[in-house]
């Protein structure tokens, strides 16, 4: 499987050692590149090589041409757009109520006409389809009977091995007998919930917040409590204790790797601080972790789990992110719930299926999955930063953007005046598909933010996509 | 794949004759059965195989062996041993409350090295698991990114048109559109529940009625109330309609082909009148028919839901108990809720996984499941009368018990001596595992009952198994 090419072209070559010294400030935002007939002979290179090498840093937003004077750096993204803004409103227990707009959002979201910047999927050539298709081959003439019996919780031994194994990586030691394997991890966040909350119960919860959270607790009866959430440093812990005092609250549910929708990662320091706040109070911490092999730093982040005492803290993962979405193979790590859990799980699914179990174990335990990731980093890494420029280039005045540490998502807080649930619909007649703020939370607020996905490899089409976005967004304001 | 020997062997041949003799009526009970040697020359076969023939007689307990006087017809398994008592009590929504023997009960069913006649799985190899095989090899192959990508909802278009195709073999007529696929019959159970109910709603349900159902509506935090149960007739709807208008119910659960774990198949004029009582009322009416394609009748029964009128009937089903259950497929038609159905099922589980969806499809459309299903269910009644006639023969004296009339289930309502958590775990130590009546309800009734799964193929282990059972039943009884 090939990401990105082992031996880049000559204009990637030059453009990257320019785009190094406008990142090591020899070349400072106004200054004036070389010309292009003047690096060509320098370099030895063609005309065409260089032109080439400064579109595309065009495209990333690093330089720009002005007419007849030639290519300027450019203001970099990370000062020209700043980040998305931090509120602290007082948190309520609410029931969540953009339904409508999310059965819209779902309704429309996987039309294969769109330009995909909604779902949170990634373009399928990017994952190792032809080495996990291999493994299947072999799984079938092995285990003929893989189809006829039932993968009973805690799920296949042999996935579950590797994930016990691949726990030290952040911060656990997990022995296999502990992971139960699931549909996904939503299926885990709902076998969570039903296991450590009964309906009528409060769930401490980040604003904003991936949607399907918010509807989770909405369709279990429960209600949900948003803790304003700062978009690097996540959920404020000062406002998180405080309604735990104030409220009844049963658990909290918080993403620490690559947060859906702000992608931030947080330090080491904060999850021991939430793990132990939440076990001081007693209440259950329900942690996602589905972007952590996506963190775009050298080491694999932490997750809050690795700093828990007493067993109150359920970590849920899964692979749909990483390796195959199509297989529905999430786990969970229970601690103190996982009978509690297993029993939900029966009641909820009776089992996984088989095969995706017994695939992805092979896998892991086949090698070359930190090779490949390594390489799935730099590919959503540089979607981001492609779609963090555009955006930065084509979106009105006002705009801010997050600065995600893994994944593939960006938030995007537009100007007061662009109403994100109009610019959803006028962004799906133009056949581009995003997320409206809106439904990331019950508040009512985020009203103009969009949540853009940048999980498909970079192309024109999305490039145009974004800076018709950006004109809908400029058109919106003005009517308003 | 090779269920029944096309040529039946030649004892089997004059069993079957001699067999079919006793139900004509020209061979009465009392009456002497040919002597061996006699039979044995008059047909020209040897004495080996006409012994071979008697013995396979007296396995089944159509005849019996007298001391020295040679073979006689016994009394038939059907007059010898009744069918369960049906009681009426009053209804009163409950919480389900036998949760920690569900949990004592699926802790040790799947064990490996058990007879298994507690969990309701067939032998493998009764499964097309060759042909799922090689259609699985061609579906990777044409469709080689089938797991980079989410089947999200309503899920894969090439099996939702054959499930639409067979819809017309119940009664019903339903277009692609309208299936919403699920990971299995339990997934559609809860997407159900979640869409037509809120926690603390009234659920009327079947009594005895299959402990997921109970247990799933408890976890949800709705309240069940269970409506008397004749264990060949139904749910009385005299109660129903009595229990409707006392108690605010928001729907209702019902296994109208194949009951678990009564086994029955009701009339169509039943159900008629079920589909129009529950939609006169206005409330839901949640069908699981996962043993319908598994009727020994001539016709595939018709089901309720091909009666509604209204879209208040949400027809559940799989293909767990025919085909595969390790590929967790199941699928929901949803009437008026699918909307709702679908939402649900996104916070769920977002996806049923693709390849088992993908499969069945393609299995469904290449042809040959009718043919299958016939051997299948030839095979499934073969197995009901094997271990009824074992278990008429071996249980204790008053022991009454189903007539199944599709599916692999026995219901065995045993002395009120015989507590049946004690003859589980009793028999659990003799490495036998089976489901004791008292989950099956929440009224504190069956005690005394307990659910065999006749799904695997007939044996001198599960013969044995069911000697054992009876032994430790009559001890259980002596004790108390």
């Amino acid at each position: 499987m090939k990401i990105i090419a082992a031996q880049p072209p000559l204009y990637l070559k030059l453009a990257r050692a320019l785009e190094d010294q406008i990142d090591r400030g020899a070349l400072r935002p106004g200054d004036r590149v070389p010309s292009v007939r003047g690096f060509s002979l320098r370099q030895g290179v063609s005309i065409s090589t260089v032109l080439e090498a400064y579109l595309w840093l065009e495209k990333r937003g690093a330089i720009e041409a002005r007419p007849k004077s030639g290519f300027f750096v450019r203001v970099p993204f990370t000062r020209s757009v700043p980040e998305p803004r931090f509120h602290t409103p007082e948190p309520r227990p609410q029931r969540f109520s953009a339904g409508d707009i999310v059965a819209e959002v779902l309704g429309s979201a996987h039309d294969p006409t769109h330009v995909p910047l909604g779902t949170a999927c990634p373009s399928p050539d990017l994952f190792p389809n032809q080495k996990l298709n291999r493994i299947l081959r072999g799984i079938i003439r092995s285990t003929p009977l893989h189809s006829a019996v039932y993968a009973f919780a805690p799920g296949a031994e042999a996935l579950r091995r590797q994930i016990a194994r691949r726990s030290l990586e952040y911060g656990c030691s997990f022995a296999p007998s502990e992971i139960v394997v699931t549909c996904g991890a939503m299926e885990a966040l709902n076998l969570g919930l039903r296991s450590v909350a009964r309906p009528g119960d409060v769930i401490a919860v980040e604003s904003p917040t991936y949607f399907g959270v918010l509807e989770a607790i909405q369709s279990l009866g429960m209600r949900a409590i948003e803790i304003p959430t700062h978009p690097r440093e996540g959920m404020s812990l000062d406002l998180l204790e405080g309604a735990i005092r104030k409220h009844r609250i049963k658990a909290c549910v918080a993403i620490t790797n690559g947060h859906n929708p702000l992608g931030y990662v947080l330090p080491d320091e904060y999850k021991k601080n939430l793990a132990e706040l939440t076990a001081r109070h007693d209440i259950a911490l329900i942690e996602d972790d589905i972007y952590g092999d996506l963190a775009f730093g050298a080491r694999r982040p932490k997750v809050a789990k690795a700093f828990d005492r007493k067993g109150n803290v359920l970590l849920c993962s899964s692979f749909s992110k990483v390796l195959a979405p199509g297989f529905r193979v999430g786990w969970v790590h229970a601690g103190r719930f996982q009978v509690e859990v297993e029993r939900v799980k029966f009641n909820n699914t009776v089992a996984t299926a088989s095969l995706g179990q017994l695939t992805l174990g092979e896998y892991l335990e086949s090698g070359g999955y930190d090779r490949y990731l390594a390489r799935l980093r730099i590919a959503f890494a540089e979607q981001v930063r492609m779609v963090s420029h555009a955006a930065a280039k084509y979106f009105p005045e006002g705009t801010r953007i997050t600065r995600p540490d893994a994944g593939y998502l960006l938030w995007v807080e537009l100007p007061k005046k662009v109403d994100a649930v109009a610019l959803f619909r006028a962004a799906l007649d133009e056949h581009i598909s995003i997320v409206p703020g809106t439904i990331f939370s019950s508040t009512g607020r985020f009203r103009n933010c969009i949540r853009i996905s940048c999980g498909s490899r970079w192309s024109d089409a999305i490039d145009r996509a974004l800076l018709t976005l950006g004109r809908l967004a400029e058109s919106i304001a003005r009517r308003s």
